[in-house]
Protein backbone atom coordinates (compact mmCIF):
# COMPACT_ATOMS: atom_id res chain seq x y z
CA UNK A 1 0.00 0.00 0.00
CA UNK A 2 1.59 3.48 -1.08
CA UNK A 3 1.32 6.49 1.09
CA UNK A 4 -1.10 8.22 -0.47
CA UNK A 5 -3.28 5.17 -0.52
CA UNK A 6 -3.09 4.77 3.32
CA UNK A 7 -3.59 9.03 3.30
CA UNK A 8 -6.72 8.68 1.45
CA UNK A 9 -8.43 5.24 3.36
CA UNK A 10 -7.98 8.17 6.73
CA UNK A 11 -9.71 10.48 5.22
CA UNK A 12 -12.79 8.65 3.27
CA UNK A 13 -12.97 6.96 7.10
CA UNK A 14 -11.88 9.99 9.14
CA UNK A 15 -10.03 7.61 11.56
CA UNK A 16 -6.60 6.63 12.03
CA UNK A 17 -7.53 3.97 14.32
CA UNK A 18 -5.53 1.04 14.22
CA UNK A 19 -7.23 -2.39 15.81
CA UNK A 20 -4.52 -4.27 18.11
CA UNK A 21 -5.43 -8.60 17.59
CA UNK A 22 -3.62 -10.07 20.41
CA UNK A 23 -6.24 -12.90 21.62
CA UNK A 24 -5.73 -13.88 25.31
CA UNK A 25 -7.11 -17.73 25.87
CA UNK A 26 -8.85 -16.08 29.42
CA UNK A 27 -9.85 -13.07 28.40
CA UNK A 28 -12.17 -14.87 25.56
CA UNK A 29 -15.78 -15.25 25.79
CA UNK A 30 -16.56 -18.36 27.03
CA UNK A 31 -18.76 -19.37 24.53
CA UNK A 32 -16.19 -19.10 21.78
CA UNK A 33 -13.87 -21.38 23.13
CA UNK A 34 -15.92 -24.96 22.32
CA UNK A 35 -14.55 -23.86 18.71
CA UNK A 36 -11.18 -25.71 17.81
CA UNK A 37 -10.32 -22.79 15.68
CA UNK A 38 -11.35 -20.38 18.37
CA UNK A 39 -8.48 -17.77 17.98
CA UNK A 40 -9.73 -17.16 14.19
CA UNK A 41 -13.45 -17.25 15.12
CA UNK A 42 -12.48 -14.31 17.95
CA UNK A 43 -10.45 -12.46 15.34
CA UNK A 44 -13.45 -12.57 12.49
CA UNK A 45 -16.08 -11.19 14.42
CA UNK A 46 -13.57 -8.43 16.04
CA UNK A 47 -12.22 -7.35 12.64
CA UNK A 48 -15.78 -7.29 10.92
CA UNK A 49 -16.88 -5.19 14.06
CA UNK A 50 -14.41 -2.87 14.24
CA UNK A 51 -13.74 -2.44 10.55
CA UNK A 52 -15.87 0.56 9.33
CA UNK A 53 -14.14 2.78 12.00
CA UNK A 54 -10.55 1.75 11.64
CA UNK A 55 -8.12 1.56 8.96
CA UNK A 56 -5.19 -1.06 10.17
CA UNK A 57 -4.98 -3.59 11.49
CA UNK A 58 -2.18 -5.24 14.50
CA UNK A 59 -1.39 -8.98 15.34
CA UNK A 60 1.03 -9.30 17.58
CA UNK A 61 2.84 -12.69 16.60
CA UNK A 62 3.28 -12.91 20.66
CA UNK A 63 0.14 -13.79 21.19
CA UNK A 64 0.05 -16.19 18.16
CA UNK A 65 3.56 -18.14 18.99
CA UNK A 66 2.16 -18.70 22.38
CA UNK A 67 0.08 -21.81 21.36
CA UNK A 68 2.81 -23.50 18.92
CA UNK A 69 2.20 -24.05 14.98
CA UNK A 70 -1.61 -23.86 15.66
CA UNK A 71 -0.98 -20.14 16.89
CA UNK A 72 0.82 -19.44 13.78
CA UNK A 73 -1.72 -20.82 11.66
CA UNK A 74 -4.41 -18.84 13.43
CA UNK A 75 -2.65 -16.18 12.57
CA UNK A 76 -2.00 -16.81 8.75
CA UNK A 77 -5.52 -17.24 8.81
CA UNK A 78 -6.70 -14.12 10.44
CA UNK A 79 -4.29 -12.37 8.10
CA UNK A 80 -6.15 -13.91 5.31
CA UNK A 81 -9.49 -13.36 6.19
CA UNK A 82 -8.96 -9.26 6.33
CA UNK A 83 -7.03 -9.47 2.79
CA UNK A 84 -10.12 -11.31 1.45
CA UNK A 85 -13.27 -9.14 3.16
CA UNK A 86 -11.54 -6.08 4.36
CA UNK A 87 -8.63 -5.26 1.21
CA UNK A 88 -8.48 -1.65 2.28
CA UNK A 89 -6.89 -2.31 5.54
CA UNK A 90 -3.53 -2.16 5.96
CA UNK A 91 -2.00 -5.24 8.14
CA UNK A 92 0.86 -4.65 10.21
CA UNK A 93 2.70 -7.68 11.76
CA UNK A 94 3.62 -6.48 15.05
CA UNK A 95 7.23 -8.81 15.65
CA UNK A 96 9.89 -6.58 16.70
CA UNK A 97 12.20 -9.05 14.83
CA UNK A 98 15.84 -7.40 13.51
CA UNK A 99 18.71 -9.75 13.21
CA UNK A 100 21.70 -9.80 10.71
CA UNK A 101 21.56 -9.15 7.00
CA UNK A 102 20.44 -12.63 5.67
CA UNK A 103 18.49 -13.65 9.00
CA UNK A 104 16.49 -10.78 8.41
CA UNK A 105 15.60 -11.49 5.06
CA UNK A 106 14.13 -14.93 6.17
CA UNK A 107 12.03 -12.83 8.43
CA UNK A 108 10.94 -10.38 5.52
CA UNK A 109 10.17 -13.75 3.61
CA UNK A 110 7.92 -14.64 5.95
CA UNK A 111 5.92 -12.00 6.28
CA UNK A 112 5.86 -9.38 3.28
CA UNK A 113 6.37 -12.78 0.58
CA UNK A 114 4.56 -15.83 2.46
CA UNK A 115 1.88 -13.63 5.06
CA UNK A 116 1.43 -11.17 2.67
CA UNK A 117 0.94 -7.96 5.17
CA UNK A 118 1.56 -4.65 4.57
CA UNK A 119 4.12 -3.92 7.64
CA UNK A 120 6.33 -5.15 10.31
CA UNK A 121 7.75 -3.81 13.48
CA UNK A 122 11.45 -3.98 13.48
CA UNK A 123 14.21 -3.48 16.49
CA UNK A 124 16.62 -1.11 15.50
CA UNK A 125 19.70 -2.65 17.82
CA UNK A 126 21.61 -4.55 15.19
CA UNK A 127 21.44 -1.53 13.21
CA UNK A 128 21.66 -1.08 9.26
CA UNK A 129 21.72 -4.64 7.48
CA UNK A 130 19.25 -5.68 10.24
CA UNK A 131 16.74 -3.46 8.31
CA UNK A 132 17.71 -3.19 4.76
CA UNK A 133 16.42 -6.39 3.79
CA UNK A 134 12.81 -5.25 5.19
CA UNK A 135 13.22 -1.71 2.83
CA UNK A 136 13.94 -3.92 -0.40
CA UNK A 137 10.07 -4.90 -0.90
CA UNK A 138 8.43 -2.86 -2.79
CA UNK A 139 4.55 -1.30 -1.43
CA UNK A 140 5.80 -2.50 2.05
CA UNK A 141 6.61 -0.94 5.47
CA UNK A 142 9.28 -1.48 7.76
CA UNK A 143 7.87 -0.07 11.40
CA UNK A 144 10.97 0.89 13.85
CA UNK A 145 11.14 0.85 17.16
CA UNK A 146 11.93 4.54 18.25
CA UNK A 147 10.16 5.55 21.78
CA UNK A 148 8.38 2.95 22.95
CA UNK A 149 5.20 3.14 25.76
CA UNK A 150 6.18 0.82 27.94
CA UNK A 151 8.03 1.77 31.48
CA UNK A 152 11.56 0.34 30.73
CA UNK A 153 11.49 2.30 27.33
CA UNK A 154 13.84 4.48 29.56
CA UNK A 155 16.57 2.25 30.64
CA UNK A 156 18.27 2.43 27.26
CA UNK A 157 16.30 4.90 24.77
CA UNK A 158 17.65 7.95 26.34
CA UNK A 159 20.97 6.92 26.37
CA UNK A 160 23.64 9.15 25.55
CA UNK A 161 23.68 13.21 25.09
CA UNK A 162 21.78 12.67 21.59
CA UNK A 163 19.14 10.33 23.06
CA UNK A 164 19.02 7.16 21.08
CA UNK A 165 15.86 7.50 19.80
CA UNK A 166 16.37 10.28 18.36
CA UNK A 167 19.67 8.97 16.87
CA UNK A 168 18.10 5.73 15.50
CA UNK A 169 14.95 8.13 14.11
CA UNK A 170 18.15 10.33 11.82
CA UNK A 171 19.78 7.29 11.28
CA UNK A 172 17.38 5.07 10.12
CA UNK A 173 15.78 7.91 8.07
CA UNK A 174 18.75 7.81 5.85
CA UNK A 175 18.22 4.21 4.84
CA UNK A 176 14.75 4.65 3.85
CA UNK A 177 12.22 7.30 3.52
CA UNK A 178 8.51 7.95 4.53
CA UNK A 179 7.31 6.15 1.82
CA UNK A 180 8.38 2.94 3.07
CA UNK A 181 9.13 3.62 7.05
CA UNK A 182 7.36 4.59 9.77
CA UNK A 183 8.29 4.62 13.42
CA UNK A 184 6.45 3.49 16.72
CA UNK A 185 6.33 6.38 18.65
CA UNK A 186 4.87 5.86 22.66
CA UNK A 187 2.80 8.06 24.07
CA UNK A 188 3.12 7.96 27.64
CA UNK A 189 3.38 11.82 27.75
CA UNK A 190 2.19 13.55 24.41
CA UNK A 191 5.33 16.45 24.48
CA UNK A 192 7.85 13.63 24.02
CA UNK A 193 5.40 13.20 20.31
CA UNK A 194 6.34 16.63 19.91
CA UNK A 195 10.33 16.17 20.09
CA UNK A 196 10.29 13.09 17.73
CA UNK A 197 8.35 14.42 15.70
CA UNK A 198 11.01 17.10 15.34
CA UNK A 199 13.16 14.19 13.41
CA UNK A 200 10.58 12.40 12.29
CA UNK A 201 9.50 15.24 9.80
CA UNK A 202 7.21 13.56 7.87
CA UNK A 203 6.67 10.26 8.27
CA UNK A 204 3.85 8.01 9.65
CA UNK A 205 4.21 7.23 13.60
CA UNK A 206 2.51 4.27 14.87
CA UNK A 207 1.70 5.47 18.09
CA UNK A 208 0.34 2.52 20.58
CA UNK A 209 -0.43 3.31 23.90
CA UNK A 210 -4.29 4.64 23.64
CA UNK A 211 -5.93 3.02 26.42
CA UNK A 212 -4.79 0.52 28.34
CA UNK A 213 -1.33 1.84 28.37
CA UNK A 214 -2.51 5.40 28.49
CA UNK A 215 -2.11 8.39 26.66
CA UNK A 216 -4.61 11.00 25.44
CA UNK A 217 -5.11 10.70 21.89
CA UNK A 218 -6.64 14.68 21.85
CA UNK A 219 -2.72 15.64 23.03
CA UNK A 220 -1.66 12.99 20.36
CA UNK A 221 -3.06 14.48 17.87
CA UNK A 222 -2.30 17.83 18.66
CA UNK A 223 1.48 17.05 19.08
CA UNK A 224 2.30 15.05 16.23
CA UNK A 225 0.12 15.01 13.57
CA UNK A 226 0.82 16.00 9.85
CA UNK A 227 -2.46 18.32 9.32
CA UNK A 228 -2.93 17.08 5.52
CA UNK A 229 -0.81 13.98 5.57
CA UNK A 230 -2.07 13.34 8.89
CA UNK A 231 0.90 10.53 9.63
CA UNK A 232 -0.67 8.87 12.58
CA UNK A 233 -1.58 5.83 13.24
CA UNK A 234 -3.11 5.66 16.78
CA UNK A 235 -3.07 1.48 18.17
CA UNK A 236 -5.86 0.98 20.69
CA UNK A 237 -6.11 -3.19 21.46
CA UNK A 238 -7.28 -4.12 25.11
CA UNK A 239 -9.71 -1.37 25.21
CA UNK A 240 -11.51 -2.32 22.02
CA UNK A 241 -11.15 -6.15 21.73
CA UNK A 242 -12.11 -6.68 25.73
CA UNK A 243 -14.58 -4.35 25.86
CA UNK A 244 -17.14 -6.83 26.73
CA UNK A 245 -17.06 -10.45 27.48
CA UNK A 246 -20.21 -12.26 26.68
CA UNK A 247 -21.93 -13.12 23.69
CA UNK A 248 -21.93 -9.24 22.89
CA UNK A 249 -18.43 -8.63 22.75
CA UNK A 250 -18.10 -7.88 19.25
CA UNK A 251 -21.06 -5.34 19.16
CA UNK A 252 -18.89 -4.03 22.39
CA UNK A 253 -15.67 -3.89 20.23
CA UNK A 254 -17.39 -1.91 17.46
CA UNK A 255 -18.88 0.44 20.03
CA UNK A 256 -15.21 1.47 21.24
CA UNK A 257 -14.13 1.47 17.93
CA UNK A 258 -16.72 4.06 16.62
CA UNK A 259 -16.38 5.67 19.65
CA UNK A 260 -12.54 6.82 18.85
CA UNK A 261 -12.97 6.73 15.24
CA UNK A 262 -15.86 9.81 16.11
CA UNK A 263 -12.78 11.75 18.53
CA UNK A 264 -10.85 11.00 14.99
CA UNK A 265 -13.15 12.89 12.94
CA UNK A 266 -13.56 15.83 14.93
CA UNK A 267 -9.91 16.22 15.40
CA UNK A 268 -9.33 15.58 11.97
CA UNK A 269 -11.83 18.25 10.47
CA UNK A 270 -10.88 20.66 12.96
CA UNK A 271 -7.23 20.99 11.99
CA UNK A 272 -7.19 20.10 8.11
CA UNK B 1 19.65 -26.58 33.21
CA UNK B 2 21.95 -24.84 35.52
CA UNK B 3 25.24 -22.79 35.14
CA UNK B 4 27.16 -26.02 36.74
CA UNK B 5 25.29 -28.58 34.63
CA UNK B 6 26.69 -26.73 31.80
CA UNK B 7 29.80 -26.32 32.78
CA UNK B 8 30.25 -30.08 33.82
CA UNK B 9 28.94 -31.09 29.88
CA UNK B 10 31.83 -28.62 28.65
CA UNK B 11 34.77 -30.31 30.44
CA UNK B 12 33.04 -33.89 30.17
CA UNK B 13 33.03 -33.12 25.92
CA UNK B 14 36.32 -30.86 25.78
CA UNK B 15 33.53 -28.93 23.54
CA UNK B 16 32.04 -25.21 24.15
CA UNK B 17 30.93 -25.43 20.45
CA UNK B 18 27.18 -24.50 19.50
CA UNK B 19 25.90 -25.71 16.59
CA UNK B 20 22.98 -23.33 14.53
CA UNK B 21 20.15 -25.07 13.32
CA UNK B 22 19.25 -22.03 10.24
CA UNK B 23 17.72 -24.74 7.26
CA UNK B 24 17.90 -22.77 4.01
CA UNK B 25 16.01 -24.44 1.10
CA UNK B 26 18.63 -24.04 -1.75
CA UNK B 27 21.07 -25.43 0.55
CA UNK B 28 20.06 -28.70 1.20
CA UNK B 29 21.19 -31.84 -0.53
CA UNK B 30 19.09 -32.53 -3.27
CA UNK B 31 17.69 -35.80 -2.51
CA UNK B 32 16.47 -34.78 0.99
CA UNK B 33 13.97 -32.22 -0.57
CA UNK B 34 11.92 -35.52 -1.66
CA UNK B 35 10.83 -35.94 2.08
CA UNK B 36 7.75 -33.91 2.94
CA UNK B 37 9.26 -33.14 5.97
CA UNK B 38 12.66 -32.01 4.83
CA UNK B 39 14.13 -29.45 7.51
CA UNK B 40 13.32 -32.35 9.83
CA UNK B 41 15.12 -34.71 8.28
CA UNK B 42 18.11 -32.37 7.46
CA UNK B 43 18.00 -31.35 11.69
CA UNK B 44 18.02 -34.96 12.72
CA UNK B 45 20.71 -35.81 10.51
CA UNK B 46 22.92 -33.07 11.15
CA UNK B 47 21.80 -33.39 15.22
CA UNK B 48 23.21 -36.72 15.46
CA UNK B 49 26.33 -36.16 13.60
CA UNK B 50 27.30 -33.42 15.30
CA UNK B 51 25.76 -34.41 19.06
CA UNK B 52 29.13 -35.63 20.06
CA UNK B 53 31.47 -32.88 19.29
CA UNK B 54 29.06 -29.86 20.65
CA UNK B 55 27.45 -28.70 23.99
CA UNK B 56 24.35 -26.80 22.31
CA UNK B 57 22.19 -26.32 19.60
CA UNK B 58 21.00 -22.71 17.57
CA UNK B 59 17.50 -22.80 15.54
CA UNK B 60 17.14 -19.49 14.41
CA UNK B 61 13.55 -19.14 14.23
CA UNK B 62 13.62 -16.92 11.26
CA UNK B 63 14.67 -19.93 8.99
CA UNK B 64 11.21 -21.70 10.10
CA UNK B 65 9.04 -18.49 10.12
CA UNK B 66 9.85 -18.36 6.20
CA UNK B 67 8.12 -21.34 6.12
CA UNK B 68 4.92 -20.45 8.15
CA UNK B 69 3.03 -23.10 10.31
CA UNK B 70 4.42 -25.55 9.03
CA UNK B 71 7.77 -24.19 9.32
CA UNK B 72 6.76 -23.48 13.38
CA UNK B 73 5.70 -27.08 12.93
CA UNK B 74 9.25 -28.52 11.70
CA UNK B 75 11.02 -26.19 14.20
CA UNK B 76 8.77 -27.64 17.14
CA UNK B 77 9.75 -31.49 16.03
CA UNK B 78 13.11 -30.62 15.70
CA UNK B 79 13.77 -29.12 19.26
CA UNK B 80 11.93 -32.42 20.37
CA UNK B 81 13.98 -34.71 18.89
CA UNK B 82 16.59 -32.99 20.39
CA UNK B 83 15.35 -33.45 24.27
CA UNK B 84 14.80 -37.07 23.15
CA UNK B 85 17.91 -38.25 22.05
CA UNK B 86 20.24 -35.89 23.42
CA UNK B 87 18.88 -34.60 26.37
CA UNK B 88 22.09 -33.04 28.13
CA UNK B 89 22.46 -30.63 25.47
CA UNK B 90 21.35 -26.92 26.20
CA UNK B 91 18.88 -25.48 23.48
CA UNK B 92 18.77 -21.96 22.32
CA UNK B 93 15.80 -20.43 20.37
CA UNK B 94 17.63 -17.76 18.53
CA UNK B 95 14.73 -16.30 18.25
CA UNK B 96 15.81 -12.09 19.18
CA UNK B 97 12.45 -11.07 21.17
CA UNK B 98 11.53 -8.38 22.92
CA UNK B 99 8.21 -6.72 23.87
CA UNK B 100 6.07 -4.59 26.39
CA UNK B 101 6.00 -6.75 29.59
CA UNK B 102 2.39 -8.89 28.84
CA UNK B 103 3.99 -9.21 25.38
CA UNK B 104 6.98 -10.62 26.21
CA UNK B 105 5.37 -13.22 29.11
CA UNK B 106 3.60 -14.64 26.11
CA UNK B 107 7.00 -14.66 23.76
CA UNK B 108 8.28 -16.85 27.16
CA UNK B 109 5.27 -19.06 27.39
CA UNK B 110 5.86 -20.12 23.52
CA UNK B 111 9.42 -20.50 24.21
CA UNK B 112 9.81 -21.40 27.63
CA UNK B 113 6.48 -23.44 28.59
CA UNK B 114 5.41 -25.16 25.22
CA UNK B 115 8.59 -25.41 22.98
CA UNK B 116 10.65 -25.77 26.67
CA UNK B 117 14.03 -24.61 24.93
CA UNK B 118 16.36 -23.81 27.84
CA UNK B 119 17.36 -20.38 26.67
CA UNK B 120 15.98 -17.97 24.49
CA UNK B 121 17.94 -14.51 22.54
CA UNK B 122 16.57 -11.28 23.32
CA UNK B 123 17.16 -7.91 22.06
CA UNK B 124 17.31 -4.88 24.64
CA UNK B 125 15.83 -1.52 23.07
CA UNK B 126 12.33 -1.91 25.10
CA UNK B 127 14.61 -2.31 28.56
CA UNK B 128 13.70 -3.85 31.99
CA UNK B 129 9.65 -4.93 31.75
CA UNK B 130 10.44 -6.52 28.08
CA UNK B 131 13.35 -8.89 29.59
CA UNK B 132 12.14 -9.65 33.81
CA UNK B 133 9.62 -12.28 32.16
CA UNK B 134 11.62 -14.21 30.53
CA UNK B 135 13.70 -14.33 33.92
CA UNK B 136 11.24 -15.53 35.51
CA UNK B 137 11.62 -19.59 34.58
CA UNK B 138 13.14 -21.31 36.82
CA UNK B 139 16.20 -23.08 35.04
CA UNK B 140 15.91 -21.30 31.77
CA UNK B 141 18.16 -18.37 30.08
CA UNK B 142 17.92 -15.08 28.87
CA UNK B 143 20.70 -14.10 26.13
CA UNK B 144 20.52 -10.37 25.89
CA UNK B 145 22.50 -8.99 22.63
CA UNK B 146 25.10 -6.89 23.95
CA UNK B 147 27.42 -6.47 20.66
CA UNK B 148 26.63 -8.55 17.98
CA UNK B 149 28.78 -9.68 14.90
CA UNK B 150 27.12 -7.64 12.61
CA UNK B 151 28.23 -4.82 10.23
CA UNK B 152 25.41 -2.67 11.43
CA UNK B 153 26.37 -3.04 15.17
CA UNK B 154 28.49 -0.32 15.13
CA UNK B 155 26.03 2.34 14.07
CA UNK B 156 23.67 2.00 17.83
CA UNK B 157 25.69 -0.54 19.79
CA UNK B 158 28.79 2.39 20.42
CA UNK B 159 25.79 5.25 20.56
CA UNK B 160 26.88 7.40 23.84
CA UNK B 161 30.20 8.52 25.85
CA UNK B 162 29.58 4.92 26.98
CA UNK B 163 29.47 2.81 24.47
CA UNK B 164 25.37 1.66 24.28
CA UNK B 165 26.56 -2.33 24.83
CA UNK B 166 27.93 -1.94 27.82
CA UNK B 167 25.13 -0.18 29.38
CA UNK B 168 23.00 -3.01 28.55
CA UNK B 169 25.20 -5.63 30.18
CA UNK B 170 25.69 -2.95 33.49
CA UNK B 171 21.49 -2.42 33.53
CA UNK B 172 20.43 -5.90 32.67
CA UNK B 173 23.09 -7.89 34.75
CA UNK B 174 21.10 -5.84 37.57
CA UNK B 175 18.08 -7.58 36.69
CA UNK B 176 18.97 -11.41 36.78
CA UNK B 177 22.80 -13.03 37.48
CA UNK B 178 25.36 -15.36 36.07
CA UNK B 179 22.81 -18.27 37.16
CA UNK B 180 20.19 -17.37 34.23
CA UNK B 181 21.68 -14.37 32.31
CA UNK B 182 24.13 -14.60 29.32
CA UNK B 183 25.30 -11.92 26.62
CA UNK B 184 25.51 -11.83 22.39
CA UNK B 185 29.34 -10.53 22.28
CA UNK B 186 30.21 -10.93 18.63
CA UNK B 187 33.62 -11.62 17.87
CA UNK B 188 34.39 -9.15 14.43
CA UNK B 189 37.42 -8.40 16.66
CA UNK B 190 38.73 -10.41 19.45
CA UNK B 191 39.98 -7.06 21.62
CA UNK B 192 36.40 -6.50 21.87
CA UNK B 193 35.58 -9.45 23.70
CA UNK B 194 38.48 -8.36 26.53
CA UNK B 195 36.34 -5.45 26.46
CA UNK B 196 33.32 -6.45 26.86
CA UNK B 197 34.30 -8.95 29.60
CA UNK B 198 35.67 -6.50 31.98
CA UNK B 199 31.97 -5.25 32.04
CA UNK B 200 30.20 -9.34 32.11
CA UNK B 201 32.43 -10.56 34.46
CA UNK B 202 31.20 -14.15 35.19
CA UNK B 203 28.56 -14.49 32.52
CA UNK B 204 28.39 -16.26 30.11
CA UNK B 205 28.82 -15.38 26.75
CA UNK B 206 27.49 -16.64 23.44
CA UNK B 207 29.80 -15.89 20.57
CA UNK B 208 28.59 -15.78 16.83
CA UNK B 209 30.96 -15.37 13.92
CA UNK B 210 32.99 -18.32 13.90
CA UNK B 211 32.95 -19.33 10.11
CA UNK B 212 31.01 -17.77 8.18
CA UNK B 213 31.08 -14.28 10.48
CA UNK B 214 34.90 -14.18 10.54
CA UNK B 215 36.96 -14.48 14.02
CA UNK B 216 39.51 -16.61 15.47
CA UNK B 217 38.65 -19.35 17.99
CA UNK B 218 41.84 -19.51 19.85
CA UNK B 219 41.76 -15.63 20.16
CA UNK B 220 38.29 -15.50 20.84
CA UNK B 221 38.76 -17.84 23.66
CA UNK B 222 42.03 -16.46 25.76
CA UNK B 223 40.60 -12.99 25.63
CA UNK B 224 37.05 -13.92 27.01
CA UNK B 225 37.47 -17.39 28.90
CA UNK B 226 36.56 -17.45 32.43
CA UNK B 227 38.99 -20.47 33.09
CA UNK B 228 37.73 -22.96 35.24
CA UNK B 229 33.69 -22.16 34.59
CA UNK B 230 34.80 -21.54 30.55
CA UNK B 231 31.96 -18.97 30.33
CA UNK B 232 31.88 -19.56 26.38
CA UNK B 233 29.68 -20.95 23.92
CA UNK B 234 30.99 -20.25 20.72
CA UNK B 235 28.53 -20.94 17.76
CA UNK B 236 28.70 -22.01 14.08
CA UNK B 237 26.13 -22.02 11.50
CA UNK B 238 26.81 -22.19 8.01
CA UNK B 239 30.69 -23.76 8.46
CA UNK B 240 29.23 -26.65 9.94
CA UNK B 241 26.02 -27.68 8.28
CA UNK B 242 26.41 -26.85 4.79
CA UNK B 243 29.96 -28.09 5.18
CA UNK B 244 29.01 -31.15 2.62
CA UNK B 245 26.16 -30.43 -0.44
CA UNK B 246 25.84 -34.52 -1.02
CA UNK B 247 24.41 -37.77 0.74
CA UNK B 248 27.25 -37.56 3.28
CA UNK B 249 26.33 -33.94 4.14
CA UNK B 250 26.05 -35.12 7.67
CA UNK B 251 29.25 -36.78 8.02
CA UNK B 252 30.79 -33.81 6.50
CA UNK B 253 29.06 -31.55 8.74
CA UNK B 254 30.19 -33.93 12.05
CA UNK B 255 33.73 -33.64 10.66
CA UNK B 256 33.93 -29.87 10.82
CA UNK B 257 32.49 -30.05 14.49
CA UNK B 258 35.07 -32.83 15.14
CA UNK B 259 38.15 -30.25 14.08
CA UNK B 260 36.80 -27.40 16.40
CA UNK B 261 36.18 -29.22 19.26
CA UNK B 262 39.80 -30.51 18.89
CA UNK B 263 40.76 -27.10 19.03
CA UNK B 264 38.64 -26.33 21.93
CA UNK B 265 39.93 -29.40 24.04
CA UNK B 266 43.43 -27.98 23.19
CA UNK B 267 42.17 -24.67 24.48
CA UNK B 268 40.76 -26.10 27.54
CA UNK B 269 43.53 -28.02 28.37
CA UNK B 270 46.44 -25.73 27.81
CA UNK B 271 43.98 -22.78 30.35
CA UNK B 272 42.83 -24.86 33.25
Amino acid sequence: MTRQDLIEHIHIKGSFLCVGLDPVKEKIPPHLMAHEDWILQFNMAIIDAVAPYCVAFKPNTAFYEAYGSWGWEQLEQSVAYIKAHHPHHFIIADAKRGDIGNTSSMYAQAFFDRMDVDAITVAPYMGEDSIRPFLEFEGKWVIVLALTSNKGAKDFQYHGAEPLYKEVIKKVGQWGDSNSLMFVAGATKAEQLNELREVAKDHFLLVPGVGAQGGSLEEVYKQSCLKQDIGLLVNSSRGIIYAGKGENFSERAGHEAMELNKVMTRLIRESV
